[in-house]
């Protein structure tokens, strides 16, 4: 794949392509993959493509070399006025697992918010599942996101009703930051009652999406999207999903792409969760029942196998307070206090035991776990 | 393993053993194995032997090659006055599954009821659980023990509180066999509020236990037991189990011996599903939700794979007289038209279209599942 800084003329011509083209066309992909995009844009232009037609469709204007610059700066110039931006591949913002799409790769995306791509993507998991949730699945996305955003991972969904918005909710409640990909235009919010919860990813995160600016959130564009929800994440969670849905698509997707498949177990009563049981046992997708579990399928090094076994020696009151004690990112006392349900003084004798053993390691800012099992 | 027809000597010597020795008593099984149960007998009687003060304590007579004889006959008039039997490896109605277990074979079992425990062996399952079981687990058990019970699976399991009760129950309403592996004497009610339970047990099924009459359901013995209940059966269906469980101990039995094991799963809320999670997460027990994917895993001949593809192309009404119609047992077509919840013209419609498709087979006595996917 291509990992050269792109150029202008190559990343115009990307822009151009992502505006004539539906995401996902892996005809066209290949052909960027051969010849370079701007070789692609060329042919647009000079030859017969078939591609030619529907840049005149899409942008209403026959496209000629004149009036296809003319559209990239309008382009640009939508982009700045809406805060957004477009990434290509060799950008230094592109996250690079996206080439594990080979040909499935998006042209480019794009992006609106305050936070780096490439960054969030470095530590990203997604939590996705179904629109028609229960408080169960529900609660349980939220926890989940909100426990691994605050060991620092990005959570990476789709925005939808259900169990996408408690993942996305967890994760701002966790003080992290979370990923919207959306299947329209990052300037177009759908669901519209999420506006709201959207803009505060945006925010707090980042809105990313493979259809230009203005795009409308088509029914086949929620399954293209639904590959750079897997391809963005370390792994993805299916919390909830009924047999035969979205989430069992991007399930797929990860799968294909090698990266870890985790399902959350349910009532065998509740069609909510027949999906994830149907990963679990079709796709030997992982069952996890905590974010623990979820961590050790992401990275086994960040949550030692036997952790259980060594928390077993420990007294009730130091295993309470080392369950409240966050993988990486340092807690202040207080907050390991109330995550514990402890007094501070308490807490305090309980993390210099602790740390005696080099279970915890202090540093600034407060406590986390040491590397001792 | 012995398979030659025991003689009386062999009979009685195993029955004296059984009384003098725990269950489970490895070194001495593997004399026995070595030896011959009657010449073990008379080491006993001869010679020093560990075993010779466990049996002065145990029988409160000193073995002695008369009081011995004695004692046997005792056992055997025991056994006839309260309906019990003792069975040994090469009798016509020892289940030689339980050969599987090697060394630790029990000597021989006691056992009580109408049944012939090698049949029932053929085609049984065994369902076990947490005595400290929710309204979710139980009312699984029981219908899933119903089910198979119907589908003339014999239910294995251990008649404790819980899980093990509702699966006794469940088989029985389902019209079915089942039995009860007891950690005490056959002859002892245990739970003692089960003693009902276990008289119908008796009535319908078999009660069996390698402990002799009048022994006390002593703590260790359930542990032993559980091994009996995991032989027994082609497979092992965990319902709800806390984490390091009884049930756990006879998964891992089930698993030892390269039976089937299966769990349940449930919410990740309820530690009383947590024991099942770990079996599927560190066991690689299979997830089953139905009796329907249980016996996908005791016998795949069974249940075709793709059966639920064929059903979608049904309409509603065929497909809900389809899952009425058992797959072995032919049923009649008001129990059909009761299970299916339909009126009975709607019933024999339906019958005869998936008749045609070769899906039922009429038989005497009523409709049963075709070969036809």
């Amino acid at each position: 794949m291509m990992t050269a800084r792109p150029d202008d003329d190559e990343r115009n011509a990307r822009l151009l392509l992502s505006v004539w083209s539906e995401p996902g066309d892996e005809q066209l992909a290949a052909r960027v993959a051969h010849l370079g995009a701007a070789r692609v844009v060329d042919e647009v232009l000079t030859r017969t493509s078939p591609l030619r037609r529907a840049a005149a469709m899409q942008t209403r204007i026959g496209p000629s070399p004149r009036d296809s610059r003319v559209l990239a700066e309008h382009l640009h110039q939508r982009a700045r006025r809406c805060g957004a931006r477009f990434v290509v591949p060799g950008d230094p913002e592109w996250p690079t697992q996206l080439d594990d799409l080979l040909t499935r790769a998006p042209l480019g995306l794009w992006i609106a918010g305050a936070t780096n791509l490439r960054t969030l993507a470095v530590f990203s998991l997604a939590i996705v599942g179904a629109r028609a949730s229960t408080p169960y699945g529900e609660g349980l996305a939220h926890a989940m996101a909100a426990e691994l955003a605050d060991e620092c991972w990005a959570v990476v969904s789709g925005g939808a009703f259900g169990i996408d918005a408690a993942a996305h909710r967890g994760a701002l409640a966790g003080g992290g930051v979370t990923a919207c990909v959306l299947a329209g235009g990052v300037d177009v919010p759908y669901p519209r009652a999420h506006a709201s919860l959207i803009a505060r990813i945006r925010e707090r995160g980042l809105l990313i999406s493979e259809t230009p600016l203005g795009g409308a959130p088509m029914r086949h564009r929620f399954r293209t999207r639904n590959r750079i929800i897997a391809a963005l994440s370390r792994g993805t969670v299916v919390i909830e999903a009924a047999l035969r849905s979205g989430s069992g698509t991007t399930a797929r997707e990860a799968h294909a792409l090698g990266r870890a498949v985790m399902a959350v177990p349910g009532p065998v009563t509740s069609p909510q969760s027949a999906g994830c049981h149907a990963l679990i046992k079709d796709m030997s997708a992982h069952l996890v029942t905590s974010s623990r579990e979820v961590l050790r399928h992401l990275d086994p090094a960040l949550v030692p196998e036997d952790e259980d076994w060594s928390r077993d020696s420990l007294a009730p009151r130091e295993a309470r307070v080392l369950d409240a004690v966050p993988l990486r990112r340092p807690a202040p006392l207080h907050r390991i206090a109330a995550t514990a349900g402890l007094v501070d003084v308490d807490v305090m004798a309980a993390l210099g035991l602790l740390e005696a053993d080099a279970l915890v390691v202090r540093e600034v800012g407060g406590w986390r776990r040491g590397s001792q099992r």
